[in-house]
């Protein structure tokens, strides 16, 4: 029987304390509504981590035991440290697989990931969305239509900075007129690494059925196939070849040189 | 007339104040000998930084005048500062050209650009190399013909931690056993990177005419056609279309967290 | 001084000697209209082909003289012959541009192209069209602002079926809800293949300045650096290094045969 | 419980009725062997096809019973008749896997997918091969260490004429100086294609188990998830949102055109 895949949510949690249509949405805040639906949607073993925890509950045991990590972010990217950064990087780049949802384009460690700005297009109106799928018969739009709709979202638009998707998923429809690449899948290192753009805090959007259909089978999608450190050089000295050391050839160089 | 491509070449220039083959080689450092062949090319204004200059030479007025930046460094990777590579980055996704020769596969800037670790094989037993020309068409490969060949080089074999090129133009062929993407183009921001393999400081590379001519070629395939910031995102409050803000639908996201 | 490009435009011309509307708004046909944009444009020599001439206007005489083939179609598609096709595709394989042009996508040189159906979806009310522009930094979109709007377009929508695009230029928004990827960048063989929806024969769209830009543009980036023919494998008796030819090591895989 | 794939090899099953080499070799030709490795790997059901059979084994009803499919032909590619050819584009555009082997890279069915001439250099001294992962987290690679070593094989060399795979798993080393793409991964349609070089009719390659992990692991990726023809363009004669058909506004093209 195949293992249980071990995610490991993370939240910033803090538009959950201090803002009261968030609080009334999400009490026990957005990441005990996803864990709850990714155990519910089977195979998967859920824990969670937030900001305000010592190391952001991201200390290296943790991450050890993490297959997928799930990124929700907002306000407090910067408050994230650097080396907390650097340690989910090189966990990602080592094969763990790395959801980051909405706002989370903004993070640290998915600038870091991709090395661009993700900067975007943003209106708050709880305007209608709907994400065309263009990839049925990938595995993570399994069980998902021709697309998703939501009555209420906030809207991001393009130009997204980002690199080209190795696959693009999801291309959004916006009521005001706008579109966005709403679901992009890239490789890095060993890790596969998935951007979803639904997940705003003042609307109902983890509660959606297909919303949670494509968090769970982008984690089993992101689920790795090996865990190795992509750090450091490897110094052959012996070739596989019979070949002996050579002495230079400098041509012509050295008369050019004097 | 088209106007002259405004590059500068950065050097980290300390083989050459240290090693007496490398000195004899490139007395006045690689950057040097490269800003002569780049020159000779036509079309093409140079200029240099190093390592030891304030700011690493690169202030924020010679990254404002360059349109492709060129990149040589090795064993000094770490001291390059981290605010420099920062601007250096912030630069290239506005759309400044970034070319990364050799040993710069380690350096602070292409690993923040990439999002990956970088890391090689590596062996240096001065034997053959054959870089194959996979993409003839392609502007970077003007003048190449099926393979460069090198009579000495330093191995660097697979497998090399980047993300899938956004083009592969050649792929080496060692003589004692491995294969090395070689040449690898990506887009990050509105910018264009090159790494290129070929450069190491004990062989007179930088003198072969065919590795001449790739830099030169990919110098023009880099230059940008805009220079644009792309790191605050945009508010657009009013929408495109004639849409109303709207009150939220929470189907039944409330009864479920009671 | 740069060559000219030759860009040859091939149009079915078949709306335009039936349809009221088409012959009113282009009584020369389409093809007319783009040569003239094209030739004022500058640096483009254009000549036109169409389906009824003898080998479709498109001869072995008139490819060779042709850097980059522009096609639109609609009606006849089945009309054009396989022959002529197969003509094309060797041509665009050695290097020649070739931009398909809105209702191109269901052309035979199209899908020879890309081996993929490239169905999608449509629909018929003058509705409006953002085609909202993502690489602002590509050559094809030089001039081309955050996006173009049309008053009026046929819809097409998602799912395309093609092949992940090389670049993707170009998403639309349609004001009845759907999305498409409007502008693909592909390359073949040492061709570079450009497809752009806009273009339907009843309104007025290659009138509209952008899209003439973005054709010219488009122009520009697919004129070919080289052209050879890719169709023969190469025999290399002799191998490149000193390696005699080998006994085979059979293994056990005699023995499991038996 | 999953399902077993059901995989379709497919054989031209003429070098084993008529070169003595290949008979002692494969004497039940190499699909038998094949059939029996992957049989033995667990959860695939095979069954075989030939090009000398009725519709050369492939019937509306084999397809339709097919999950993935392995093609290996060389001598007798023009005899494939080019309906079954279509009719095995149209079940990979619907979702059915295609593992192409070896000398397949000139057969119709992997030109058609692909739009190019997959043309190659090659030469047959029974040189060494070695196969470099160049992704060890991809599922075809699941138990294949850094590289794959054969004693003997055909040379195929760069330039291969196919379009960027969408990944690149797997690149070769030979023994004379080439280099080559030998493991290409790409998605048309619905359906997955990988191409594998190795597979040479007079060396036993397909009793290396390495090979045999690799053929096996790549029918468990391209087993599909839907199967959906791609076809039929959908014309939505009503729009999704609330739009009314519109006037068209033709500007100033009328005047221009008058």
């Amino acid at each position: 029987m195949a293992k249980n895949i071990k995610v490991t949510i993370w939240n910033e949690f803090r538009h959950e304390k201090s803002n009261e249509a968030v609080m009334k949405l999400y009490p026990d805040g957005m990441h005990a509504v996803i864990a709850k639906f990714l155990t519910e949607a089977g195979g998967i073993d859920t824990c969670t981590a937030t900001l305000d925890e010592p190391e952001h509950g991201l200390t290296e045991e943790v991450l050890n035991n993490t297959d997928v990590l799930i990124w929700w972010g907002h306000v407090a990217h910067g408050e994230v440290a650097d080396e907390i950064v650097t340690r989910v990087q090189q966990r990602v780049l080592a094969g763990m697989g790395l959801i980051v949802l909405h706002s989370g384009h903004f993070s640290k460690i998915f600038k870091r990931m991709l090395g661009t700005n993700c900067s975007l297009l943003w209106r708050e109106i709880a305007e209608k969305e709907r994400l065309w799928n263009l990839e049925p018969g990938h595995p993570i739009t399994e069980g998902i239509g021709d697309y998703i709709e939501l009555p209420n979202a906030e809207m991001y638009g393009e130009r997204f900075d980002i690199p080209t998707p190795d696959k693009l998923i999801f291309v959004s429809w916006f009521e005001g007129g706008e579109v966005f690449r709403s679901g992009c899948c890239w490789e890095r290192g060993h890790g596969r690494i998935f951007y979803f753009r639904p997940g705003h805090e003042t609307y109902p959007i983890f509660f959606n059925k297909d919303i949670q259909k494509v968090i769970a089978n982008s984690v089993r999608w992101a689920n790795p196939r090996i865990i190795k450190d992509t750090s450091p050089g490897v110094h052959i000295k012996v070739p596989l070849e019979d070949v002996q050391e050579k002495d230079i050839d400098f041509g012509t160089a050295g008369v050019e040189q004097n």
